[in-house]
């Protein structure tokens, strides 16, 4: 099997001109420091997956392309190898699990590759996919513990390299490890006095457990909105070179995530997925010391649907407390609303929703609950007006 | 006065390189043509408006410098007028009317701009700059009507005819017409053969009705989400150049831009405004012709506000058939949501939310009204279940 080098890496760089776009590093300021985003959420494919299965499929002799590749995923990896395959040509069966969401389905066909839906949950997709691997001689193209496919990876620290030669530290996100292997192999071997360090969802911390216990750990189960890094257990190569070539791994949390995302949208104008977006969580909420340094934090990608973003902007908001909801008992009485809404209005909080009911079960049977959205300015402004209300003689439930 | 020259944009683009970002054309594909989207959405401030603002101000001789600049903006003009005379240490006062959503307000003032909020609406603001400014000797800085101002967003022309040589027709939107015109004008300059045309929102066609007429019009009131190209009346200069240099212009409704801005999000990752998304509209619903034309559409910026996206989202959602809301009449009796949710489930639809009223006034005082509502495929799917439902006995209010 092919061995890891830069060698790999600078002859991927090559190959891959013709099957991704270039993505520039955008000049973002985090805290008050310089944070540079490597946008591979631009990437084509919507994230940086395209880079090691282009590389790897490259790679494969004129036999090995006739039989054609084979991969399991339910995900970006999935709409990397389709392109990568269709680029060069090449028959690709994408398996995944039948329950798999109609849009990434429908995404991956759409770059021409066969899908198989396997019944049952991911890890039954994946043997399936093993299974015709065998029985056709077809090229499994792993997602991530694959060293041609590791350094396809690499190639994004070889382009943050070229960019900006002044780079003090990267910030790469971590699921099974591929990504972060090959861009710390290839900022090590190049310019060793670069840190890397590694962010995983604490959801997710598969590769964090196993680099901290010195030995490859696999997770019961993994709950993150960051899918694309929720990995149960960290390649054999990948955990090898993660816990000999990074500088340290950190988590966040959920809310720092949703956070981290809605940061990108407002003030970058950018759609990261969860995964994509833990990196820059890691350095908006202190986990990596950016201070004086300049930093770079890989957006590995943005395929998220739509409708979720929603929930996640919704908890974003309410995060930061620009979005507020109260929960307010008050006495079945007219004039109610009046008060309630006038103390509001002059507290400069704007009304998004109002839901009035009378059956609530409250303490008192004759009064009834008002649930009231707002959009208010931060989190000070939004306890003001709990105050107000509270002084006025009001119940919060949710207080 | 200055007269607008192509020394002018070149003198523009070399003064303006430490003052932007380089926003290098993203490729895409829209109903199978080649489109190349110029995403002046990541420039910084969010909008191209820092290039006119930019070089006006640069140009300002020492003693105008010393007096300050004034703008009247509660949009993207303002920020970039604040950020470019941070940049060349001016002071900058930019007026708003004393409604302006508190989130521009901010974003302005975070550039170090003065905020002077003016009591009324848009025009008050504007004539009390103009006031100020004589007051005070400060530099005006328009946004649009000036041939510095057009100069500095003529270097997007440049940078397109840059990057894509072999370009065949450039699409832009159009407020006031500086962009258009300063594009127009380079391309026309440099290479006559691209074509260059112009997109309005029906709610705002200033300088289509205008262009049209072969007169300068006012328009009584405007109504678009694209409040960035909402603008009653085109400048003097921008109307004579769109109306000699432009090959056309055309409108795009409310709708069209939704579906545009949910496109741009879904597969590109790029968050557009809705005067950024005009252009890519007008492509997407073959408004202008593309077929085996190499065209770039600039995506002229990108500051919506989240709350505001989650509901153009929706919308996007809507009109492709995505999201799917129903409100059917049904008996008042043990079952019955049992029964509606059962058939939406075969149908493979997946239900979001439900409301179920009792109280609701409709024709049989012995049934009630259950909302719901559903992610669906496509409009076809939707119509599915709508038809099922009715095939079962219920009663669609909306049908």
């Amino acid at each position: 099997m092919d061995k890891l080098s830069l060698d790999h890496i600078y002859r991927a760089s090559h190959v891959l001109k013709n099957v991704i776009r270039q993505t520039n590093l955008i000049k973002t300021s985090i805290n008050g420091e310089d944070i540079y985003l490597k946008p591979e959420n631009l990437q084509v494919t919507g994230s940086f997956k395209v880079r090691g299965a282009g590389y790897m499929i490259s790679q494969l002799s004129e036999d090995e392309r006739k039989k054609g590749v084979i991969a399991c995923s339910a995900g970006n990896h999935a709409q990397g190898v389709a392109l990568a395959a269709r680029t060069y040509g090449i028959p690709a069966t994408i398996c995944l699990p039948a329950g798999a969401p109609i849009s990434k389905v429908e995404a991956t066909r759409s770059y021409g590759a066969e899908i198989c839906l396997v019944p049952g949950v991911y890890d039954d997709a994946y043997r399936y996919a093993l299974k015709l691997k065998e029985e056709r001689g077809m090229a499994f193209v792993h997602p991530f513990d694959n060293p041609l496919v590791i350094a396809g990876q690499g190639t994004i620290g070889l382009e943050i390299l070229d960019e900006l030669p002044e780079v003090d530290q990267v910030v790469v996100p971590i699921g099974g490890g591929g990504l972060a292997s090959g861009v710390a192999y290839a900022i090590k071997q190049l310019s060793p006095g670069v840190k890397v360090f590694g962010v995983q969802a604490e959801g997710a911390p598969s590769m964090f457990n196993s680099v901290r216990d010195g030995e490859l750990e696999t997770l019961p189960k993994v709950h993150t909105i960051a899918d694309g890094i929720a990995v149960k257990e960290p390649g054999e190569l990948t955990y090898q070179l993660c816990s000999t070539m990074l500088d340290g791994i950190v988590t966040v949390s959920e809310d720092e995530i949703c956070t981290a995302i809605l940061h990108l949208m407002e003030s970058r104008k950018i759609i990261a997925e969860g995964a994509g977006a833990v990196a820059v969580a890691a350095v908006l909420f202190g986990k990596i010391d950016c201070g004086g340094k300049k930093t770079v934090c890989i957006v590995s990608g943005g395929n998220i649907d739509v409708n979720f973003l929603n929930r996640i902007v919704s908890r974003g908001l309410e995060m930061s407390g620009r979005k507020c909801r109260l929960v307010i008992e008050m006495p079945d009485k007219p004039g109610e609303l009046y008060t309630i809404s006038k103390a509001i209005a002059e507290l400069g909080a704007n009304i998004t929703a109002v839901n009035h009911e009378r059956t609530a079960s409250t303490e008192d049977v004759t009064s009834c609950v008002l649930t009231v959205s707002m959009e208010t300015r931060n989190r000070q402004h939004c306890e003001q007006i709990q105050q107000e209300l509270v002084r006025m003689g009001y119940k919060l439930t949710d207080f």
